[in-house]
């Protein structure tokens, strides 16, 4: 167990919290809350993000959250402790970039703490109405499909281009405009939670699409085998994958930040999905562990050591 | 206007949304939402801070917000970002000071992000159900009676003496207690309510008592008159204020984070106010401004150019 889980076991233990859930925690209103922080120098490199991208994503991550739930934006509060080194103009670029990103999912700011510190820390807490059957991690069965939104590996290598000190530029391709400006699932969730009717896992690959199938095989207690060659990987990041000499699977499997969807359904509302823009890459069976199978017929059992933490 | 009022109207502008309300957003389905950070070295400082202190504070703050609407707490989640450095025991010490504090106020911890960063940063999100009148900041009215909870001034009397090297130790005098583990005032704002009927003005002194009495008078449209006799000050911020050169009276009114609750209520309401321990310190009247009359017959108007702020 990495350090977070290992202090999120103590608060459990401390709290003796029983509301303390996935990706969200549920209210006993039926109320989902989700709060993510983003810390300069952790999540993200100032000067070289432009601020705009980053206050986009700041709430994105956290909208992403809720679509994990199979649930819809509603409010956000946001919290900003930030330098007084910073001019009004770049904290109105900043602020900016966070209400592109509410207007585009119908999400209303309703209120925030502003103060000052060291470093940048952007803290917002999400709310929204769970849907009457919420889909949890825990809800995969042996016989269920897994499938998945979008594509993966590439917010990974937008990161390592910029690392290289590439100009981080949302418009100048796949790669960067994923990492940049990640698009919360919100839609693709609504169409996937109705083609389900709530029946089924999900949650959001925010720690790599390795993490995420370990997390729903581990809660729901059962075994996930996908297929390399359909785990989806966009042409860009396979050609920056191969200019930094690295391997787009593996950066599809632990890369992290994707923010894409990871679902595990009945085989019946899988061709709905389909038609929504999910890819089926496996399926769920009887037992446990997660196995990648390649087209060589060798099979990887994938394991937590090398899962993308953002914060040690 | 300092900074953050600019920010704040900034925000405002841009936003175009009408529920960013005084201490707390007011949802649509009456949930009330608020939220703070604490900043290392601007909000506190280790190691002259006790770390349960700390956690208990950060709470404490957040649910004085909800006090301050005359509701009660429900639910917080908790984000922290820590440096890596902190232990293992050091957290545990940290999140026990929140439990205190979350178990005395009937407060249940749902959530939260743990991260890593250089500086210690704490941000709360807490939420409870609206009272069917809750009580504005815009709601006083000539003839009412301004009336105040606890006392004032400290809070700040604590902070400078362990600003002078004084142990940071709650139990050691009033003033230590009320800057380390300050009490949200949720059982006096209930009563409050109760005997106004959701009636006046409320709002929580966290900026000092001078700060609330202008806001309530500027948001209310009104006058305030307040006698400098009637103001509560603790015999011990009498004393710390004489040992430090400084005069009680300027501490009580420009302060800050006392936490007491600072009311504008119908003038049938003041008996059982007075009942449940407020204390009358003067009165609403038409016309704008807030004075203070001085036992000499003097008269003082406070303004804004003197109010206390955290973080510039």
């Amino acid at each position: 167990l990495g350090r977070e889980d290992k202090l999120i076991k103590l608060i459990k233990s401390l709290t003796g919290e029983e509301l303390i859930g996935d990706d969200c925690a549920v209210l006993p209103s039926g109320m989902l809350v989700s709060s993510d922080m983003l810390v300069q120098g952790k999540h993200f490199l100032l000067p070289q993000m432009n601020l705009n991208d980053l206050g986009w994503k700041a709430l994105a991550v956290n909208l992403s959250d809720i679509a994990a739930m199979g649930a819809q934006s509603e409010f956000a509060v946001v919290n900003i402790a930030f330098p007084t080194s910073m001019s009004d103009d770049e904290f109105e670029h900043l602020y900016k970039g966070i209400i592109d990103c509410a207007k585009t999912y119908n999400c209303r700011i309703v209120g925030g703490d502003l103060t000052g510190s060291d470093a940048l820390v952007i803290s917002i807490t999400v709310f929204a109405s769970s849907p009457q059957k919420p889909m949890l991690r825990s809800a995969a069965k042996a016989g269920y499909k897994v499938i998945v939104s979008g594509d993966f590996g590439a917010s990974a290598m937008g990161l390592q281009l910029i690392l290289q000190g590439q100009l981080a530029d949302a418009t100048a391709s796949h790669v960067m405009m994923k990492h940049l400006r990640p698009k919360p699932r919100l839609l693709e969730a609504k169409e996937l939670h109705t083609a389900c009717m709530g029946e089924g896992a999900l949650m959001d690959a925010s720690d790599g699409l390795a993490d995420a199938l370990l997390q729903i095989a581990e809660q729901s207690g059962v075994a996930i085998q996908v297929e390399a060659s359909k785990i989806p990987v966009h042409k860009e990041t396979v050609s920056a994958a191969e200019l930094s000499g690295k391997i787009a699977l593996r950066q599809a499997l632990y890369g992290g930040e994707d923010y894409e969807l990871v679902a595990c359904i009945p085989s019946d509302a899988l061709k709905v999905c389909e038609e929504s823009g999910f890819t089926c890459i496996g399926n769920v069976l009887e037992g446990s562990g997660v196995r990648v199978l390649y087209p060589d017929g060798s099979e990887e059992v994938l394991s937590r050591e090398r899962i993308f933490q953002h914060w040690i």
